[in-house]
């Protein structure tokens, strides 16, 4: 079981609590491995039947967790102790689509009309693919899987729009063919992958110039790159659509909830 | 329905029996969708439980359907009326590993020592990938899938071994995703694929080089290569082995039986 000084980083309560302390800081994607996470939505309640409706119509990128009350920054659903206002590494705050600030909380920003969304994220059957024994190379060198914007119009619901964001996972042929097998029987954390092998076929001509600037941008040879798609495909929609609030999560900050990742099937 | 004159080309009996009269001699990969189509390898006796343990050690490539009694062309669990001395278009015929016959027809070399294996062949699972909305460029083309020899070694049985054969279709990257998900439902068909986008990885060094010379061999814009096991790695494995005698089907030209094709799982 891992540690970083008294933090069980295997205990997705103990990192959450870590969290809002101020005692951990770093990406989630190697911590809590068979937990669920999520991307952070948050919006006024004006917005947030569109934005739902808009999640429903690309479930395959914004599959729909949970969802706050109007006005609370808790989901019990997804873990009893959670509170979307502190338990965040780091947020980013927009306003009028302008990305403002970076804050390591919310407390101060939250309103009575805020609704919270948690979506799924690739994260969570990523610990699946390691015990299958998939190779994860981004994770072996403390890195995240590479996020790219592609061509793909997302369906418009109200003022939400945008093209599908996908991350990218740099595979060997045969941990690609299980990858994709496995990860179909996650629905709930974007399931089989969006497109193989061909970054233009989806629009991307640059592996070197990923969504946010990390990741592996680079294959190896033997590797080919397999893309999923990604819930920062609603932080672009979100952004877009000019909100005068809208806060999410900052890259790789996901919130990090107490639900085992279990199949959908087989 | 299609037919060829008087031949209902969808009912499994009707060309078996056109083979067997010798009024169908085309290849057998767009007749009879959704029944299993097999592999064929007729040794002596004293090989066969050999082969049997070889084809058990390599079980992707060489899913055995059946197995008929020494001295008997029947195996009447994969069809009523089967008769493995007429019912397959075109035959190879080896002696000492050499291949010396191309027949249409084995009657006469039909001996009390003989045993036949059906081993499973992924023309099988080609109607369900249409079923899903895969294009198979392939078939809109007349042509078979192409086979390749890779650098993989098989399990050695007794005097068996040798290099995996594969088969190859040229997918796009989302049909590549569907066809592996699919096919991985069917291991009695060669399951999932076993490798996908680099042929390289498997010491494929020119697709133009196909196994038999047949099937498509470059790829358009937008494809990538897709790779399964292949029965024909039992051919390979039975003419290395030198046996003074072996019979097998003829490329594409398959055993078909009257299996309904169905899913292992899923």
């Amino acid at each position: 079981m891992s540690d970083v000084g008294e933090i069980d980083l295997a205990d997705p309560r103990a990192v959450r609590r870590a969290i809002r302390q101020g005692s951990f800081r770093d990406f989630t994607n190697h911590v809590a491995p068979g937990y669920v996470q999520g991307n952070l939505v948050i919006l006024p309640r004006a917005y947030a039947e569109d934005f739902e409706t808009y999640c429903r119509a690309n479930a395959q990128a914004l599959p729909i967790l949970g969802r706050s009350e109007p006005g609370s920054p808790h989901i019990p659903a997804l873990a009893e102790d959670l509170d979307l206002r502190t338990d965040v590494g780091e947020y980013m705050v927009f306003r009028d689509g302008e990305h403002v600030a970076t804050p390591d909380g919310i407390g101060d920003l939250w309103r009575d009309d805020l609704v919270a969304f948690v979506l799924g994220c690739s994260f969570s059957f990523e610990a699946m693919l390691l015990a299958h024994g998939v190779r994860l190379r981004h994770l072996d060198e403390g890195n995240v899987s590479a996020m790219y914007v592609t061509d793909i119009d997302t369906v418009p619901v109200g003022p939400f729009a945008g093209k599908l964001v996908v991350s990218m996972r740099a595979l060997t042929p045969s941990d690609a063919i299980s990858a994709t097998i496995i990860s179909d029987r996650y629905p709930q954390y974007h399931g089989r992958p969006v497109s193989i092998g061909l970054p233009s076929a989806i629009g991307i001509t640059d592996l070197a110039a990923s969504y946010g600037g990390h990741g592996l941008t680079r294959l190896e040879a033997g590797e080919i790159p397999v893309f999923w798609a990604c819930g920062a495909t609603g932080q672009i929609a979100a952004r877009a659509a000019r909100l005068p609030l809208c806060i999410t999560h900052h890259k790789a900050h996901m919130v990090i909830t107490d639900l085992p990742v279990v199949p959908a099937h087989g």
